[in-house]
């Protein structure tokens, strides 16, 4: 599959030296890491790096980076992650899951806390990453399972990946290895999102699954580079990408303080569904299923016409997606507003668009044909519209 | 306990007259009968019994009574039921639940469909059936429960019960029996609405569940005169009993067609707090409860905890509550709306009385003289309120 974008292709040799930027940029800011992100949407990846580098950087990036950021491993890590079967994907990659990730680019610029878009991803697996987050469910749970809770999460999991949903979850024990096992057997498309290295060897009791899952057409991703161990609060700041790269969460167990509850909470702040599976009130194990429903507007599913149901419009004609090659590096927070407020299909005037979006109509006018040399908007008769993609 | 109203006590030759024509009307009009309801308040029972049983009614009322208004076995059936331990609650007693029961007349006036009250009730039991409403909850569900089910239903009732809650339910096998039963080892009060006579021993496994209800503190009740047999819509008839004269109904199973349901969607026409309780998704029995939470806006209720915060005060001190000997008999649609305008505690002018209400000021101030007589309301220094009982 190939993009239809009008805007030139960067060279091969700018791709690389952006992808050893990014080995560097990865290795060395420890994410979330929001005023790097920030700092390479200004500069680009490669003058960045090479600020951080030097450390001739603003201070809150010198903040993010100061720790690490003599550790210039940006090639060995490239190298290392080739013989270890993995690649490092890049914002500037055309297979770069840009739209699903502008959900935290615009949490960011509203403010949440942690929602900063991951500066690159080290995966496993021969499916492009694009592809693999359009129209996808997560379904995140317990790693205490109970043989409900397996049964359940495997079964809604081969259930729509026989539809063609993508399955994101956590590779965890329990509910998110159910859910991975449930798509690989369906034939279905799953992706797992680590909490450490692709390398770390973790969760042991997971790594034939994780194998198994980039081997048969699946994904295994990370923001952290090779080597790198699991942490309490790297599997919290990876929750982050599984809300961010579908297009709702299901929580399918969760005792009282469980981390897919963090993982829903992140999904319902970057504006998803955020769905939970009821179960007997005898069980610790649906405490926070129940709690989510009760107390935090979760949507309850009972079965698989409820997720369908819910998240909308699986099972039917797919609308169109306006997609970019790199809508994360060139948009600020007005350039966003802007974008958001596009019609795919019926065009809006620049005081419309400024009406809505809340961007003085100056600034609009300004903005509206660099989304257009970005590929994310077009003239039409009628004024502007999001750019669609056949 | 007495009455501290003001109004003058009824003789007791008049309430004996008046509960005579009632076991005439319970006989001749199947319930729910609004057109008898509307009439009995124009005319008083006496005379609107009279007029039944000589055809000389307005043809709405003739409609609901003409099949049987020729079985005139009124005094027959006050004996029989005075033989077999139970007594005819009229709205002219003092003990009768008007407050709850104007939950009915209220939805009646807005045209909800079969939401008259009952003309008179067939009881069997010592405790007053007034303050065995007070704070109530009921507790309903799929007569094929699991054991879940009915460990649940029963565990709720007794811990309910143990906190001064009178548990109402519809004595039938399953999730019914299991909520009664709990109330009962719990020693508190439960009380059965029967779809049938009191003497129909229905349901046959239950008859000697009904006898302990009514011997240990609890209450049977029924709007059906003795003699009367089960039927499919009396069931749906009675629940609305069960919704009316509890604060919340809980729906603890219920399969996709399940009768607890109708008494839930009463409930919640009622404008009563409607409950579920959540399973297993892979359980036919918890169908209805995980519908009646994702479409119907039932609360889920995972503990007792959840379910005194749904309900609101229980467990906390209980407001004063404005009772009426016979609030029903005397109050007309407006009357209705005035009464529900007015606040317990501040005082409102007719102007403001008006505007709530909707009800045209000169009417209002016709109105509130005649509810103070009624003693549901009274002057004071700024304008009326409702009448609040020590």
């Amino acid at each position: 599959m190939t993009s239809s974008h009008t805007a030139p292709e960067p060279s091969t040799d700018n791709l690389a030296a952006e992808r050893l930027a990014r080995s560097y940029l990865v290795r060395v800011a420890e994410p979330p890491a929001p005023a790097v992100v920030d700092f390479v949407a200004q500069l680009g990846p490669v003058a960045a790096a090479e600020a951080i580098r030097a450390g001739d950087c603003p201070s809150r990036v010198r903040d993010e980076t100061e720790a690490r950021r003599t550790h210039d491993h940006a090639q060995r890590d490239l190298d290392e992650g080739a013989r270890l079967g993995m690649r490092l994907l890049i914002p500037e990659d055309d297979e770069w899951p840009a739209w699903p990730l502008l959900s935290l680019q615009l949490a960011a610029s509203r403010g949440v806390p942690g929602a900063a878009p991951p500066l690159a991803l080290w995966v496993r697996g021969h499916t492009r990453f694009d592809e693999a987050t359009e129209q996808a469910v997560a379904i995140v749970g317990a790693r205490s399972a109970t043989g409900y809770g397996e049964h359940v999460a495997g079964d809604f999991a081969s259930a729509l990946a026989r539809q063609g949903v993508p399955i994101f979850s956590g590779a965890a024990y329990g509910v998110d290895g159910a859910a991975h096992r449930g798509a690989l057997a369906a034939g279905g498309t799953t992706v797992a999102l680590l909490g450490c290295a692709l390398d770390a060897g973790y969760p042991a009791g997971h790594v034939v699954l994780l194998d198994k899952i980039a081997e048969l057409g699946g994904l295994v991703a990370s923001e952290y580079p090779p080597g790198t161990p699991p942490a309490r609060h790297r599997f919290l700041v990876r929750n982050r990408l599984i809300a961010a790269l579908s297009e709702g969460t299901i929580v399918v167990e969760a005792g009282r303080r469980s981390g897919a509850r963090n993982t829903a909470t992140t999904a319902g702040a970057l504006g998803k569904v955020v769905m939970a599976v009821p179960g007997p009130i005898t069980s610790a194990m649906s405490i926070g299923c129940h709690e989510l429903i009760r107390e935090s507007g979760a949507t309850l599913v009972a079965s698989i016409d409820d997720v369908i149901e819910t998240v909308g419009r699986l099972g039917t004609p797919r609308p169109e997606k306006v997609r970019s090659k790199r809508p994360t590096d060139g948009l600020g927070p007005d350039a966003l507003r802007v974008h958001e407020a596009l019609h795919k299909r019926e065009g809006k005037s620049a005081e419309q668009i400024a009406a809505e979006s809340g961007v003085p109509v100056a600034r609009v006018r300004a903005v509206l044909p660099a989304l257009e040399l970005d590929d994310l908007a077009e003239r039409c008769e009628s004024g502007w519209r999001g750019r669609a993609r056949r």
